[in-house]
C-alpha cells in the first residue's frame, strides 16, 4: 500500500518533493531534536491523487489521517475531542517551494462547544479559550466554508462598538462568548449546516480546503509569475497547537539569522506577547525587537539564540525562523532560507564561505543572478515610495529608477539637461534619431514596444531606465502632452519611473543611488575562476565600452556601426550615400563618412585594449536614416542639387511593408559593396592605427549580418578581403583580422555546415532569430505577448528568455551542423538573450564559447555562466 | 591513360554527359548506318580539364587530337593542308544539354592559302572555294581572335558597292581573292599576326575557343535561365565537312518530323540551293519548303524520308534533323528532339503512344509541366507581336496575354468594362480593395512587389494575365499617369501585357483565345491514374471553384475567408467589428457577418459537391481592413457614433512595423475569439444547409493560421469544437468536421510532434514558411531577389520554387514530427509552391498527401505530380 502520511520524525529535509518545504523543514528540526509542537505531514502525492479523483480525498487516504492523528494524540497526550485534555492543530499548506502567503492555513482545529471549555479549565483561561474559538470558526470559516471574513468582522466591530472598546483585547470572556454564538448563526445562516462539532470532519475538510487553495486564482499567479510548475502539488502539515496568547509569559514570533537588508551577521527580528502568529503578520500591535526578549525571558532568549545558531549550521544558510513561546517554553514552528536583499544575498554568502559553512560553488548557486540588477542601478527611497501615486503600469524594459521633468523630444531633453534640470523622455516610441536625448534623459518612457523594442535594448545598453510599452498612456507628441485616463501632463511636469517593475509614479520621487560593496568584487571573481563561457559585451561607443570592462567585460561580441550614423554631424553624409543616384556619388558620401568611422574605431579599440573586438557592418533598414520634417528634407535637396520632389520621390520608394525583412544587413551590402568597402577601410585603418600608437596587437572581428546562405557571405567576404588586404599591404604591417557572420535568419541554422566553411566565427542573434521563428515583429508583439503569457499560452516573453524548444533547436543545429565542419569554431551570442540567466544555462550547456550582453548585464552574465558551469558538473 | 577524344564510331546516344547531346547524336546516327559525314569528339572531361589548367588544353590532349586526327585522314582519304585532296571540318559546341545558338561554331576549317587552291581544283569551282575561305576567315576571327564580325562585313560591302551588287551571289572569283586579302589584312592589323596558315593550329586554337565559349556570358545567363548546372561543361565535335554550296545539285536544310506547332504527322522543314547551313539561320534567301525537293531531287528526297522514319523510330520522338546535299549526296549533321509548343508536344506524345512507340510514362515525362500555362491562356498574335514596341520588363507574375486601356483605380475600372471596354489596372501595388477591379480588368500591372505580392498572388488565383515589380514604371496614381523613361501614359492610353514573360507594350496587341486539344484532356487522363498526390485547389469564390473543378480539381485546399470581407456591401461590418470598443459591440458587428459568410460558403460547397473544402480562418492583420479616405472614416464614426478623431485615432493604433510578422492569424483569433466563434458558425450552418439541400455528405475542413505554439491551437480548437458542437446538437444532424492547422511558422515545423497531436491535418503554408526562412518580405523582396540571382546568389526566386535545401528541410522535419505522432496524417501544401513542377516532385517525394494551387495551375500540378510519382519510382 502506498504511504501518503508521514510523523514529522519520519522525514528529513531531503523529502521536500514529498512533504513540501515546511514539512521537510520540521521533520528535520525534529530529527536534530529541536523543539518542534509535534504532528504529521500529508503529502504531495495525497495531493495530486485529490486532483485525480475530482477534488475528493480518498477513502484510504482518509484512514490513514486518522491512524497518524492516533499516533500523534499518543505522543502528546492529547485527545481529539477530549473534554479534559483536548488535542487542537494548526492545519497549513506546504509546497516543495516556498509560496508565502498564497494558500490558507487553519488554526486552533478541534475546538468545539465542548473542549473550548475543556481548554478554558485546563488554561484556567475562559477568555484565552473562546477567542480561540472565535479565531477558529472564523478562520474555518473563511478557507473551508467560503464565507467572507467580513461578515465576522462586522459582529466583532459591533459588540466593540456597544461597549465603547478601542481594542480586541478589551473583549471579556462573556463578550467573546456571544460573540462565538453569533459567529455560529452566521455559519447556519450561510451553508444550511451548523457549524461542524466533530473535530475529525473538522480534519479533514480543512485538509481538502488546503489541497483545493492549490489552485485558487491568486496561487496560480503567483506560480506563473515564479515560474513554479503547478503539477508539483501541496503538502498539508498538521500540528500539535501550542499557544502564545495564553497569558504574558507566552508570545510569537519570526526572527533571521542575518540581516536580510544588509546581511549583517546579527539575529534580526520581532515578536509580540501574548499573542498568536497571525497577530504579527497582520501588524494589529506594533511588535518588539528580538533584543528585548532579552530582558523579558532571559532563559527563552538564551535558549532562542542557540537554537537559531543550530539551525543556521544545520541549514548552511541564513534562517527565517518562526516560533511561538507557550508559558515560557520555546517552540519552533518553522524553519527555512530567508529571503534577502541582492546586497544581503552577496554578503551572506561569502560570510559563509568566510566561515567555513558553504563552498565557494554553493555561494556562487545561492545569490539569483537576476537580483543583481538592484545592485547596479538606483532605486527609489523606500519611505517616499510608499507615498507615491502609482499612474500606469509597462513593461520593466531597462531597471533602476528615474525621476524628472517629461519631455516629447530629444532637442527639449538635451536643451533642459543643459540647463541641468533632470528629465524624462516620453515617446510614441524611439527611434535611432533620438539617441543623444536618450543618453540626456534620466529614463524614458514609451507607450509602445515590446522589451526589445528599440527603446528598451537601447536603454539597456546604455543602463538606463526605460518603461516600455506602457500602453494606457496616450501620447500626442505634437501637442507635447500625454494622458492617463482622462488626466492630462504636460511638458515640465515630473514624473518618476521604475525600470525594474514598469511602474509610472506621479511627481518627483527621491532615489538611493546603488553601492557595490567588496563581497560583490568577491563574488565575482570566484565566478570568473569557475566559469568557462567568456562574458562579451554589446557597445557602440567608447564611454559603453569603459562601462562594461569595469563590469568586467572580456570584449565586445557585438558593436553596432549603425548607431554612430545618427550623429547629427554625421547624418547628412549619409543621407546623401542612400540618395545617391550613382555610384560615384555615393562614393563620395561615404568618403565623408570615412574619417569619422574609423575614429569611432578608434576609441573602441582604445577602450577595450587588446580584447576582442567584434564590429558588425550596417544592418538596419537604409529608410531609417531618411530626413522627416521638410526641413531636413530640403536641406538634403540643396546638398544633393536635386529637386525636392526627387528627394522625396526616393524616400518612398525606400518605405517597405515589413522592413525587418527587407533590404537591409548583408542584402545592403551586396547591392552597396561600397558601404563595406568604407566600413572596412575604418575597421583596418583604426586598427593598424591604435596598434601601432599603443604597442598591442589589435585583431579586429568583422561580423556580416543576416546572412541566410553561405553565398552572401562569400560574396562580401571576398569584397572585405580584397580592401583589407591591400590596406594592410600599404601599410606594411602585420595585422590579423576575422570575418564572420550573425546566424540570425533560420535559414542560416540549417545550412550551418555550408557557412560554417567561410565564417572564421559564428555570433547568434537571437533577437533576430527569436522573430523569424516565432514570426513576432518585437515591435508589434506587444499587443498580443501579454494577452499569450496571460492566458498560458506563452510560458514566458521568448524575447527575454530564450525559447529553448524552438528557437532553441536551431541554435543546437545550427552549433552542431557548424562545428562538424569546424570543431574549433568560435561561436557566440550577442542577442539580448546574451545577459539572461536561464538563457545563459542554456547556451553554456550548447557549448557556446561566449555571450555578449549590454554592459550593465555583465555581471549577471559572469554569475550566470559560473552557475551553469557547476550545474552543469554536478 | 584517360581517354579524351572518340571517333563517332565508338560513341552511342547513352554518352551524352561525356560527348554532349550533338556528339552522341553522331555517333548513334553512325552506328545505325546513316550517312554522317566522319569525325570525332572531344569529350566534356577534356573542357573540365581545360578549365582546371586555367584555359589551356593539355599536351596529351592535343597528342590525342593528332591521333584521331590522323584516323579521320585515314577514313575521307583526305589529308589535313594537302596541297591535292585537303581535309576540311567543321569544330561544333555540343554540351549535354542543347543549348541552341549560344555557343560558337566554326566551318571549312583546314583552308588556307594552298588548300584553297587546292579545293578550287578539286571541286572545279574557284568561286566556291574563294567563298568558303573568306566565310572561314571571317568566323575563325570572329570566334578565336575576337575581331568584330563587322570589319570583315565593311569589306564585303564596300566591294559590293564598288561593283553595284545586291547579292553576295553575284560576287565573282575574283571579287572574292580580293576580299580574302583584305580580311587578312585585317587580321595582321588587329591581332598582329597573319592569319593561321598551318592547319593543326587552327584546328586547337579552334577548339580552345569552342571550350571558352562555354563561359561567354550570353551562355551563363542561358544556362542561369533555363537552370543548366555551369558544372557539366560542353564536347567539341570535329566533323569532316561536307559541302552544301558547291552548286545547284548541292543545297543544305533542316526539317522536323512532325509540324513543332500544332503537332501534325507531317515532314516540316525548309532548304537552300546552293547555300551553307549558315545561310539557312541567317535568313538571307527565303527557303524553300521541304516538298519542293521531291521536284527538284527525287531521290534524294526520298532517302530523307526514309532516314527521317528511320530517325523518328530509332528515337521515339519527333526530331529535328540537319541535313546538307553534296552533289546529289545526302549527309545528315545532326539530329536531336525537336523543340516544341506545348499543344505539338500534347499531339506529339499522345500519338507517339497510339503509334506504339513509347509507354503512356514516357509521354507524361515528356511534357515540360510549366508549358502547359501556354495552353490555359490567351497569346499575342505572332506577327502583331512582332511589330510592337516593348516598354519595359516587370516580372511573369501571372500567365496570359492581355491588352486595353489602362486605369489607376478599381471604380474607374469597374466603370469602363461596364461601358465595355477593355482594360488594364495600373498600380503603384494592389490591395485588398482593388479585388473587384482585378475581376474586372484585363490585365494588371504593378510597379512595386515580387512573384508572390498580392497583385501576383490573386492575378494567378483569376488566371488573369499580371505583370508585376515592374520598376522602370513610375506610376502616380493622384495624376492618373506612369511615365517610363520620360514618356508619360495617361488614363485611357492602350498597352498590352505578357504575363508569361513580364514585357510590357505599347498600344493595343491582337491576341489569340487558347483551345484545348484532345489530347490533353487524354494525357490528363493518364496523369491521373498514375500520381498518388492528390491535387487541390486555392479557391476563395464559387466562380474560382467551379473553374478549379472544370480543370480537375479534387478539393479546395485553401479557401481564404478575408477576401470576402472586401466586398462593398460588407467592409462596414467589417469596419465596425474592428472599431468596436467593447466585446458586445464586436459581436454585433459580426452577427452583421454571418449571414453573408454564410452564403459565401454555401455557395463554395455547392460547387465543390463532396469534394473536401479547407476553409482558413481570418489571417492578414486588421490594418488591412481600414478606411483611407476621409469620407470612408466619417461614415465609420457616423455608424459607430463615435467622432472622426476617435476612428482616426484606432486606426493610427492598428498601424504595424511589421504587419506581416505582427498581429495576424491565430493571435486575432485568440485575441477576439468572437470573430473565430462567427467564422466556425458560418462554416457548419452552411455545411448542415447544402448537406440537406443536396443530399450529400460534406466534411468541412476548418484550418488555423500561423500557429506557432501547440498551445495556441488548442485553445481555438476549443473554441471551435464548442461553438460547432452546439450547432451540430441543435440542429439534430450528423455532421463531421476537421481541425488542423497552417505549418507555416518556423517554430511549428521544430514542434510539429506536439502540434500533431491536436490537429487533424497539416497544410504548410509556404509562401509564409519562406518569408520567414529566409528572413525575405515577399513585398520587399523585389528590391534584392533579382540581383541576388543575377549576382548568383541564389539559383531561383525562393518564393517560385521551393527552397528544398532550407525551407525544404523544415518541411521535412515537420513531417517525420508529424507522422511519429500520428503515421496517417493528412498533410497538404497551400502556398504558391503547390503550382510549381519542381516543387510538387520535392513534395512528392516528401510524403505529402496533397498539393493545392490556383486554378489555372491544376492541371500542371495534375501532370507533375504523376511525373513525380514515374521519377520516384524508377
Amino acid at each position: 500500500m502506498k504511504k501518503y502520511v508521514y510523523m514529522f520524525q519520519e522525514g528529513n529535509s531531503k523529502m521536500k518533493d514529498l512533504l513540501g518545504g515546511k514539512g521537510a523543514n520540521l521533520a528535520e528540526m525534529t530529527r536534530i531534536g529541536l523543539p518542534v509542537p509535534q504532528g504529521f505531514t500529508i503529502s504531495t502525492q495525497a495531493c495530486n491523487l485529490f486532483y485525480e479523483k475530482g477534488e475528493k480525498l480518498t477513502e484510504e487516504i482518509k484512514e490513514e489521517i486518522y491512524t497518524y492523528l492516533s499516533q500523534l494524540e499518543q505522543e502528546t497526550g492529547k485527545t481529539f475531542g477530549s473534554k479534559e485534555n483536548p488535542l487542537l492543530v494548526s492545519v497549513r499548506s506546504g509546497a516543495a517551494i516556498s509560496m508565502p502567503g498564497m494558500m490558507d492555513t487553519i488554526l486552533n482545529l478541534g475546538l468545539n462547544d465542548d473542549t473550548v471549555l475543556a481548554l478554558a479549565e485546563k488554561t484556567q483561561n475562559e477568555r484565552f479559550a473562546y477567542d480561540s474559538y472565535r479565531r477558529f470558526i472564523q478562520m474555518f470559516s473563511d478557507v473551508v466554508l467560503s464565507i467572507p471574513k467580513y461578515k465576522f468582522d462586522h459582529i466583532l466591530e459591533r459588540v466593540k462598538e456597544e461597549n465603547n472598546f478601542m481594542e480586541d483585547t478589551q473583549l471579556t470572556a462573556e463578550h467573546l462568548k456571544e460573540i462565538v454564538k453569533e459567529y455560529k448563526k452566521i455559519v447556519k445562516s450561510e451553508v444550511r449546516r451548523a457549524f461542524p462539532q466533530e473535530p475529525r470532519e473538522q480534519l479533514l475538510m480543512a485538509v481538502e480546503a488546503v489541497f483545493a487553495s492549490w489552485n485558487n486564482p491568486r496561487a496560480i499567479a503567483y506560480r506563473r509569475y515564479n515560474e513554479i510548475p503547478h503539477e508539483i502539488g501541496t503538502a498539508v502539515n498538521v500540528q500539535s497547537m501550542v499557544f502564545g496568547n495564553m497569558g504574558n509569559d507566552c508570545g510569537t514570533g519570526v526572527a533571521f539569522t542575518r540581516n536580510p537588508s544588509t546581511g549583517e551577521k546579527k539575529l534580526f527580528g520581532e515578536f509580540l506577547l501574548n499573542a498568536q502568529g497571525e497577530d504579527v503578520v497582520a501588524g494589529i500591535r506594533t511588535p518588539k525587537t528580538i533584543s528585548q526578549l532579552q530582558q523579558l525571558m532571559p532563559e527563552v532568549y538564551d535558549q532562542f539564540i542557540k537554537t537559531t545558531e543550530i539551525l543556521e549550521k544545520h541549514y548552511r544558510d541564513m534562517q527565517d525562523i518562526e516560533f511561538t513561546i507557550e508559558e515560557s517554553k520555546l517552540f519552533i514552528l518553522q524553519t527555512r532560507s530567508g529571503k534577502r536583499t541582492a546586497e544581503a544575498a552577496m554578503r551572506v554568502a561569502v560570510e559563509l564561505v568566510e566561515e567555513g559553512l558553504i563552498s565557494k560553488e554553493e555561494a556562487i548557486l545561492r545569490i539569483d543572478a537576476k537580483q543583481l540588477d538592484q545592485l547596479l542601478h538606483p532605486t527609489f527611497e523606500p519611505r517616499a515610495l510608499e507615498a507615491a501615486q502609482m499612474l500606469a503600469q509597462g513593461l520593466p524594459a531597462s531597471p533602476g529608477a528615474a525621476r524628472g521633468k517629461i519631455y516629447f523630444t530629444a532637442e527639449k531633453i538635451i536643451e533642459a539637461a543643459n540647463n541641468g534640470e533632470k528629465t524624462i523622455l516620453v515617446r510614441q516610441e524611439t527611434s535611432p534619431e533620438d539617441i543623444e536625448g536618450m543618453y540626456a534623459a534620466q529614463g524614458i518612457l514609451t507607450a509602445r514596444g515590446g522589451m526589445t523594442s528599440h527603446a528598451a535594448v537601447v536603454a539597456r545598453g546604455m543602463g538606463k531606465c526605460c518603461v516600455a510599452g506602457c500602453e494606457t498612456i496616450k501620447v500626442n507628441e505634437q501637442k507635447r502632452e500625454f494622458v492617463i485616463e482622462g488626466r492630462v501632463f504636460t511638458e515640465g511636469d515630473f514624473i518618476s519611473l521604475d525600470g525594474s517593475t514598469g511602474k509610472v509614479y506621479r511627481g518627483d520621487i527621491a532615489t538611493i543611488e546603488p553601492t557595490l560593496s567588496g563581497s560583490f568584487g568577491e563574488l565575482m571573481q570566484w565566478a570568473d575562476e569557475i566559469r568557462s563561457l567568456l562574458v562579451r559585451t554589446n557597445a557602440d561607443t567608447p564611454a559603453d565600452a569603459r562601462t562594461a570592462v569595469k563590469f568586467g567585460a572580456q570584449g565586445i561580441g557585438l558593436c553596432r556601426t549603425e548607431h554612430m550614423f545618427f550623429d547629427e554631424s554625421r547624418i547628412l553624409s549619409v543621407r546623401k550615400m542612400i540618395f545617391a543616384k550613382t555610384t560615384e556619388q555615393r562614393e563620395k558620401a561615404l568618403e565623408e563618412l570615412l574619417p569619422v568611422q574609423r575614429e569611432d574605431f578608434e576609441g573602441i579599440y582604445e577602450a577595450m585594449g587588446e580584447r576582442p573586438v567584434t564590429i558588425r557592418l550596417l544592418d538596419p533598414p537604409l529608410h531609417e536614416f531618411l530626413p522627416h520634417s521638410g526641413k531636413e528634407m530640403q536641406d538634403l535637396a540643396n546638398n544633393l542639387e536635386i529637386s525636392l520632389e526627387e528627394v522625396k520621390e526616393i524616400a518612398e520608394s525606400l518605405k517597405e511593408f515589413n522592413p525587418m525583412l527587407g533590404h537591409r544587413g548583408c542584402r545592403l551590402a551586396i547591392t552597396y559593396p561600397e558601404i563595406t568597402i568604407m566600413q572596412t577601410k575604418a575597421i583596418i585603418q583604426a586598427a593598424i592605427a591604435v596598434s601601432k600608437k599603443n604597442n598591442i596587437t589589435i585583431k579586429p572581428e568583422i561580423m556580416v549580418p543576416l546572412i541566410g546562405t553561405v553565398k552572401e557571405l562569400k560574396y562580401l567576404k571576398d569584397v572585405i578581403h580584397e580592401t583589407a588586404r591591400e590596406i594592410i599591404k600599404e601599410a606594411e604591417v602585420d595585422l590579423d583580422y576575422l570575418v564572420g557572420t550573425m546566424i540570425e535568419v533560420p535559414r542560416a541554422t540549417l545550412t550551418a555546415d555550408e557557412i560554417a566553411q567561410e565564417a572564421d566565427f559564428f555570433s547568434f542573434g537571437t533577437n533576430d532569430l527569436t522573430q523569424m521563428t516565432f514570426g513576432f515583429s518585437r515591435d508589434d508583439a506587444g499587443k498580443f505577448l501579454k494577452e499569450y503569457v496571460e492566458k498560458d499560452i506563452l510560458e514566458q516573453d521568448p524575447f527575454q528568455s530564450i525559447d529553448q524548444e524552438g528557437v532553441g533547436k536551431l541554435v543546437e543545429m545550427a552549433v552542431e551542423l557548424g562545428r562538424k565542419v569546424k570543431p574549433d569554431l568560435k561561436i557566440g551570442i550577442c542577442g539580448e538573450h546574451g545577459g539572461d540567466p536561464e538563457s545563459i544555462k542554456f547556451f553554456h550547456k550548447t557549448g557556446l564559447s561566449y555571450v555578449s550582453c549590454s554592459p550593465y548585464r555583465v555581471p549577471i552574465a559572469r554569475l550566470s555562466a559560473a552557475q551553469a558551469q557547476i550545474l552543469n558538473k554536478r
